[in-house]
């Protein structure tokens, strides 16, 4: 019996779950609530390929998933559907049938991150999990300056965890921007790749810069020496969003733009 | 022994609380926790008056208090002090002293609400308990055409709720703003005073204009009948905040503005 290949573009707070990947029986993951939802559709076990598996705390507004099914349902039952059988927590925006051969992750090019980061003296409650928070005042343009020395293909060991798997530690950056005051900044990182907790230790790098607890020139020197050792700590995940995936348009993949209200 | 009248500025999430008054031994206010925390600085019991009483669900970014005390503690006591005792959901980002005759409720002569909406096909997890949602396409011209109607003094009975218990239904709106686009909208209030559920049922009647189910002309004189039987639903408070309270300016009291990221 044919099966049909589709794609997911899901939307999920990653303060409700144990990261993406489905571990032992009972524990709330996004993966295990999705595949359990789109069995529930499909009236048969579903195992789900996905982007890039996102940690403990971490956000998404455009995750993208690929599985195959024997089921034949209209286009509406994968989304309506199957939010129907999920928890608040996450939420599927759209479906599509695609190739038989399209992957999820291996045919995806690029992926955006968004840091979103407070500067103040109380942490705002209503930001809590949503947001980064720091009470050291920042110095944007440094932060910047800074950042832009990331772009470009460069080996990331200096914002790599030691647990990271991939097969290299060189990765091409497409684009920083930090836009936003010195009091909410929104960071987008841009890469064809990222490395394990590569984002948060970025964060974390350009929160000692803006701080003044490293100069310009430190951070650059940090990162020309490729060793996770003397790199300042791994940001919390509350205010990381993986914003989208880049796919070549063949596959005609939805793109969809970060929201307004991110 | 002599008191001290303090004002605090704080804010709160209001999907953590059932609501900000003070109920019986066990039930998760903020006025409790607030009351509980200053005891803690004051080493004496605290009670607080503030300038509205919000409900379960709804949020503040500006919620405006005082209190009078023995203690006498330095100012950062009443703020990073108070906070070290408060549960996550609720933070004072401000103190001062003031004059013993100011009064939270009584002099203020204003109060500024904002009402957040999404209107999407799907609902999105991450905006959860923080923002109103409806699945309806809207119409942001009717619903502001529809607004305007609110603006100067009017009696209000069309949006208030049975159990209120204000003595007159006569209220001065000062301004009405919708900003943002049909799929993300900011609505600003500002009255002299508002009644129970009165932003959340002014909120329910302008996404049946924005839904097309009302006509401007119908929502006209449904506010002309001053009676809330005929009047849409109250709508969610998720996406209700307090985000300021006026007073004349010679008490000195901190106006914080919108914070940006709202």
């Amino acid at each position: 019996m044919q099966t049909q290949r589709y794609a997911l573009i899901l939307s999920y707070d990653g303060s409700q779950f144990f990261g993406w990947q489905k571990q032992a029986q009972g524990i709330a993951t996004v993966q295990a609530a999705l595949e359990h939802a789109l069995a529930q559709i499909a009236g048969e076990p579903i195992d789900t390929t996905t982007a890039g598996r996102t940690d403990t705390g971490v956000h998404a507004t455009a995750q993208v998933v690929h599985f195959d099914t024997h089921a034949q349902r209209p286009i509406s039952a994968w989304v309506r559907g199957v939010n129907a059988h999920l928890p608040d927590g996450v939420a599927v925006w759209h479906a599509q049938a695609v190739a038989p051969h399209f992957h999820a992750r291996f045919d995806a090019f690029g992926r955006h991150y968004r840091y979103v980061l407070q500067s103040s003296p109380v942490r705002s409650p209503l930001l809590m999990g949503r947001v980064g928070w720091t009470h050291y005042p920042l110095n944007l343009d440094n932060m910047r300056q800074a950042a832009q020395l990331l772009c470009g293909e460069h080996d990331f060991s200096t914002f790599r965890a030691a647990e990271c798997q991939a097969k290299s530690p060189v990765k091409t950056m497409y684009q920083i921007t930090l836009s936003g005051s010195p009091h909410f900044i929104k960071m987008d990182f841009h890469a064809n790749a990222f490395l394990h907790h590569m984002v948060r230790n970025i964060v974390g790098a350009l929160v000692y810069v803006g701080a003044g607890r490293l100069t310009v020139a430190q951070f650059a020197e940090m990162f020309a020496q490729r060793s996770r050792l003397r790199a300042p700590p791994t940001f919390m995940p509350d205010g990381l969003y993986l914003t989208g995936v880049d796919y070549p348009p063949e596959w005609g993949v939805l793109r969809q733009p970060v929201p307004e209200w991110l």
